[in-house]
């Protein structure tokens, strides 16, 4: 029997409890792909409570709380922070087996040095206690350091002038390096309203008048020759799903010019122009030696009425169907034939999908990188117990775990962190069952060095980060 | 080692144990969806033996016996009781890790005494143990009062004179509540060669002259009238999947209209119509307060032969393609849009759109109601302890599971109660691990609390049964 | 905590361990589908080193060297045998939880008496151990006697020979039996480029002169009379899915003689071809009283660079989309309804469809034999711990385990055999686990014939291997 959320938390096994304590809790952490906003971090802002740290635009426990019948006003609304977290404390009594429940009580135990559960009936005293124990808040440092971040990578639009990375990088008080990602969906989009608008900025920001194909890819070259200059190493691309479609330049360049001139794309129009600007993405990628995110199968947006009070972002979003796998087998084998593959990291919302994108990534592993391709860890609805598993154990069954770059948190919050030890821990008691069933032998040192490598080394290696000399890689 | 369907049946952890001996085994049954026939209980049926029990009707077992390659003389066929219980028997033999083994020998355990196992060996041995354990049979009512049910719902036709209901309720000899549930699948589907008689009936049954869409309409509102007054309060739709295709009031009128002189209907105005179709029968819902429950992805009478022979519901179903969730992402929106969406159940036989459910659900949750749309509980052939166990798992890990509204039988036999014993099990057993590995505190009165919600409370509350002032609910 | 691939290795209860070494670790090896090379069997051919037997033509290993950075030229290169090794042992290092890692290490074991394990730290000493082991290699026919094969099929063209399987079954030195499978890949695909040229082949051979579709069902009668004559009991059937398009004999002839003089079939009608084709297969293997296997939802050569550099089966297939249920339901459906549905094995790529698959056969079982359509062993990426699990698991819930014909090998390799016991552990292993839980009860007889049918006894009876009187089929 493990304590709640105790010392030996999730770890079933000697093997598991030894690894984690002698290994994995002890290396540091690697984000690269979260939400964090890197102004709060330029400006090392201040969270005065908890209510703040947990219920701020995020949409994890927006949803909960939704399910649990709390009225919107207590959510999103005008309650006060109290009020708010007392309605959320209350949810929690229902959310056994939800990973927000085990991350809660781990923040508590991290950051507020709270041992007990924090319920409905107790939810005054636990804010006391948090307030007693914080009285002047956590700033965003405080808590860079108290999670032993050496770096993190946020996510930044192509018309992002990236002046808090700038401002942080010269500021220099902070260990955690933070770099900036390169997210350009909204360029993906010509259906929306506001592209040409957006089309407009990128114009404006890049200094490339665009008026055709040729002149966007050109602005958004000298975008990402911005980005590789102010540290970034990483693009992030958010799908639906991949429909490979390719179609002339020419055909594309009409297409570009109609829209800019406020016509409308057709359905497979919009198919084309995402096939071969995603291309061009890759190649360019390809050239400067950035990873590519690839995120696949969220649906989102699927309640209009909330969509139109609250945006995006605010919990309606779900999972869509699977991949189209044949698609982006063909758009891999496109760019692979083309020597323009870059390394790609996989993601899909859909669990099902698992075994598929690891199948296919074999077929794309070559010797220029160690695990070139990778299945990306456990996303959003997946990122729980059952979930991390399924993604780990199929990776390791279909392909090379060890090799494998690790979690991330794709959050917006400082205090998620924590899940960085919840993978570990994870990690570790799967290893550990391996060993315990007889599938892998007992032998430390490569028991030790598998934990580490996918703890924190692989992605040194994997997303070059070796010249930053980050605290905790120097044995590489 | 628990001993074989005993005390500790399912149940590895010393907090499972506590939970299903302390609460959930001492708790009634609702039973809010199931296929048995209100005309037994309303004639109080006696059932000879164990076959007539078990296999007269029971297509679960009859797949099972094709597979063990038992001609159909021995399953639908003329052959006597024993002789189909002696193939059964062996068919038992074959049968390990299927839930029908452990379901068959709860019941002989609970409702005949027999402690030992059923074997193709033993077969005459069984039979006669029963035979003298209950020589006069058991009755629908003893049954449901051994089974402690305290309210069940049948599945009914709108035609449906509901008269046993009537009857039971005028009795009043049995203490279990039957509700009756309306499942309109047959005005559904206008392509069905006997849609246009059926109309008839509806037209007779409804005294409203069916001769259009709107007076079809009327017709359904003067039936689901009737079912509410006679204690309906949840509704049930068997779709192969979900198309999501509005159309205009007037080219729906025009295909009914069609339809009904006669004419044929295309496949996209079959779906246009069911679109609008379910569309109404949602907004009726939604002001009547009842509950809507969605069946999908079952693929019925696969072989056509059989088919011919024995009709629908006879072993020859299976599992459909996953749900269009897109579709039902729309159809639910557009429902929210309009403040008509009814509390909804939804359920699919494909085991794969679990996580994609539950997380469209979380789209759609509001403060009208505590879990106001449900993940229906594990289905058909997902009726298992891996398929109980993934959909509880899934439900725990993306949305609330303390509001769940538990288990149902589905069943059209009157000894399946003990699934209910079965799924407690199998809950206790998930709780007790989660408490085990640190996920949850080991807190008595949380864990009591979840379980007899689950169990039973939550039921009460999401039906709004509490004017029944059943047996166990009085603490609400 | 079991050693490594030690004697209880997988084997986590007392139960288990009692089976797997009471029963299923004595008993022979049946190995009903493989892809050895007859002519090797024929030749008794003798591997000098471990990389031959483990590296020439294993598309496993290739994909996990490839994944873990390794050059081409010691995958599939000119490098040196030891060089290749070496390779593969750093390669090994990265592997935990793949189930290659755990064949290698039992390979090693049973069959060079390695106790250890292998890593890139010690590939020297290993390679050494092994050739000081066996200087004078290994050949075919020791292999197979120490593996205790008493039959197995390989997999085999309609134009083939069988001139090897004849020398094998002239020659008596082998007391494995070796039988032929009759695989019509080629002629199922019109669309390919060599199709008119193989279909030349066909006529040679069959001498039948195909001039159209009837011609063309002669040539395929006749190979299957010859097949038949040569001992052959299975086909097998590699569809990347199946599109059910029934047309009729006109139209099909009058697409085929097109094809023939040098014309293209567009996609529609190869799939009505290949529809009518594979009827016309099923309808003569129903005939002839032969088993059916269908492997569905590989996606193949996904890389085209690498195609054109190594041909196929080089480690470039991957998973693809689930089977088209209701399409396979409909083809199965239109043989019932003829009489003319043969036993047949369904076999999918796609791990989420096991419950499908399962669900779907139910709806086919007949008196005519046990378990008539079977759900095959876990396929090729599913070949692992969890994925052998998870379709034993899924045919118990959904139908009878008890009548499972169990593993093959599906391998190129005389090493694979350890799959088998592989596969045996884990089956004694869930076995354990129900009878542990309370599920099965714990009855030594019933619980050893289970495991006794499953490991040897059903492939026997299901493929009519009793004339051949196998040893340790003796008691059938």
């Amino acid at each position: 029997m493990n304590s709640f959320v105790g010392d030996d938390f999730l770890l079933s096994t000697a093997t598991a409890k030894c690894l984690f304590h002698d290994v994995a809790s002890k290396l540091p952490i690697i984000d690269y792909h979260c939400h964090v906003n890197p102004k709060d971090i330029a400006e090392n802002t201040v969270y005065e409570n908890i209510a703040q740290l947990w219920l701020d635009g995020d949409h994890y426990k927006w949803r909960l709380m939704r399910s649990n019948g709390v009225n919107e006003r207590y959510i999103t609304g005008d309650m006060s922070d109290f009020e708010k977290f007392e309605q959320w404390a209350f949810t929690l009594d229902k959310a056994i087996g939800n990973p927000v429940y085990q991350w809660c009580h781990m923040e508590l135990r991290r950051y507020f040095g709270y041992e007990g559960y924090l319920s409905g009936a107790n939810a005054k005293e636990v804010w006391s206690h948090c307030l007693a124990k914080k009285p002047e808040g956590f700033s965003v440092h405080e808590l860079l350091r108290k999670s032993d971040v050496t770096l993190l990578c946020t996510t930044d639009d192509p018309v992002d002038t990236l002046v808090h990375h700038q401002a942080i990088a010269a500021d220099g008080r902070l260990e955690t390096k933070v770099l900036p990602a390169f997210r350009p969906d909204r360029v993906m989009n010509p259906g929306k309203a506001d592209f040409v608008d957006y089309i407009g900025r990128l114009s404006t920001v890049s200094g490339v008048t665009i008026v055709d194909w040729q002149s966007l890819k050109a602005a958004l070259s000298v975008r990402i020759d911005y980005f590789d200059r102010n540290g970034c190493r990483i693009s992030d691309h958010g799908l639906n799903n991949i429909d490979y479609l390719p179609a002339s330049e020419s055909k594309i360049d009409g297409m570009f010019k109609e829209r800019l001139s406020g016509g409308a794309v057709s359905e497979v129009e919009e198919k084309e122009y995402q096939t071969e600007l995603l291309r061009f993405f890759a190649e360019s990628y390809s050239e400067k030696g950035w990873v590519m995110q690839l995120h696949f199968s969220a649906m989102r947006n699927n309640n209009t009425a909330m969509f139109s009070k609250l945006g995006s972002d605010a919990g309606y979003d779900s999972i869509g169907s699977p991949v189209n796998i044949k698609d982006l087998s063909r758009f891999m084998d496109r760019l692979a034939s083309m020597g323009k593959l870059p390394r790609i990291i996989l993601y899909s919302l859909n669990p099902y999908d698992n075994e598929l994108l690891v199948a296919l990534m074999g077929c794309f592993q070559t010797c220029e990188a160690r695990g070139k391709i990778q299945h990306g860890s456990a996303w959003w609805f997946n990122d729980h117990n059952s979930g991390i598993r399924n993604q780990l154990r199929s990776l390791a069954s279909l392909g090379l775990l060890g090799n494998f770059i690790g979690m991330l948190t794709d959050s917006r919050s400082f205090l998620s962190y924590i899940r960085h030890e919840y993978f570990r821990r994870i990690l570790c008691d799967l290893v550990g069952q391996w060993v315990e069933s007889g599938e892998y032998p007992q032998e430390e040192t490569l028991l030790k060095r598998l934990v580490a490598d996918i703890s924190y080394h692989n992605a040194v290696r994997y997303f070059g980060l070796q010249s930053f000399h980050l605290r905790g890689a120097e044995t590489l």
